[in-house]
């Protein structure tokens, strides 16, 4: 069986190669938009199988996708669209926690499974010099929630409670259970 | 000011690179064995103290030291010495819990303040074959309690309760804090 990542995100990338598994890269542009009068974790689990039925797929292939978005309280925190709103994320989080979550699909030829999971990270007290700086410098445009983990914004985090790589875009441990529990996959 | 860090792992130097500061690394070889009669925290941060204090340093330095150990029940798990006792933590820590806990010093050359910081790791379900291709492959000697939570064993871990970067040997985030509200020291 041949492993397939539905996604162009290098993030995705770096940890899916983690797992030391040969997998091909392909990605097929989807609407991703969020409908927020339905529950996060079904609406995101939505998204994954839409990206993951959005690619031709052989026979022999497993299809993984994945997508992730920040909630704060009530507020689904997509990629900001600007400085100014990328500061408002941040302020908001600090000293204070918030959730992120990851819907998955994997699909074989015959069978679909979908999940989704949660972390919930808590943030230090943030300086307004310390946003402006990581924003200025990291750019995090492309980023849900407007931060990335694992590089400067990652200490900006107290802790976390749940699983760290959920929070960079790919739960592998939830990934890998899945493929041996639901797909009889053993990777190693 | 000039960070020196004290240590000679790769990842702790990767992570405190994740700040964008320049620093230098310095480290002298010191007595690193563990009394096990004392409280963890205690000993930890003793061995964190004795680190920073082993180096020279100038006036206008900051010493950074780290001692990093995992702690199953009532047992302190440091680097395993041979695969046989690497398969043995492995296994213990399958479907169960444990913690990582790393000892600060941050010393000037008025000011030395040491703290410890704890982790929870939850680890899935592990099969022997698991276990045992991981520490074939990876070879996890030089790792306190066997496992890089960075790499492949990153997926055995089904969640954590603390700071990620604390368990790869650096908390980051106490670490700021600690520079700004101990030695008024703002990064940024």
């Amino acid at each position: 069986m041949k492993l397939v990542l539905c996604s162009a995100s290098p993030r995705r990338k770096e940890l899916l190669e983690m797992l030391g598994k040969d997998f091909s890269v392909r990605v097929a542009s989807i609407d991703e938009s969020f409908d927020k009068s339905e529950a996060v974790d079904k609406e995101i689990r939505k998204i994954a199988l839409k990206k993951a039925c959005a690619v031709e797929m052989n026979e022999d292939e497993i299809i993984l996708s994945f997508d992730t978005v920040v909630v704060d309280g009530n507020q689904i925190m997509g990629k900001p669209k600007d400085r100014d709103e990328a500061i408002k994320m941040l302020r908001s989080y600090s000293n204070g926690n918030h959730g992120v979550i990851t819907g998955i699909c994997v699909r074989t030829k015959d069978k679909c499974y979908t999940d989704s999971v949660y972390t919930t990270v808590y943030f230090r007290e943030l300086t307004q010099r310390e946003i402006e700086y990581y924003v200025d410098t990291y750019r995090p445009f492309d980023k849900a929630g407007a931060y990335g983990i694992q590089e400067l914004a990652g200490s900006f985090v107290k802790g976390i409670d749940g699983d760290f790589y959920n929070v960079v875009g790919l739960p592998l441990c939830r990934l890998c259970e899945i493929l041996r529990d639901e797909f009889s996959i053993d990777l190693f």
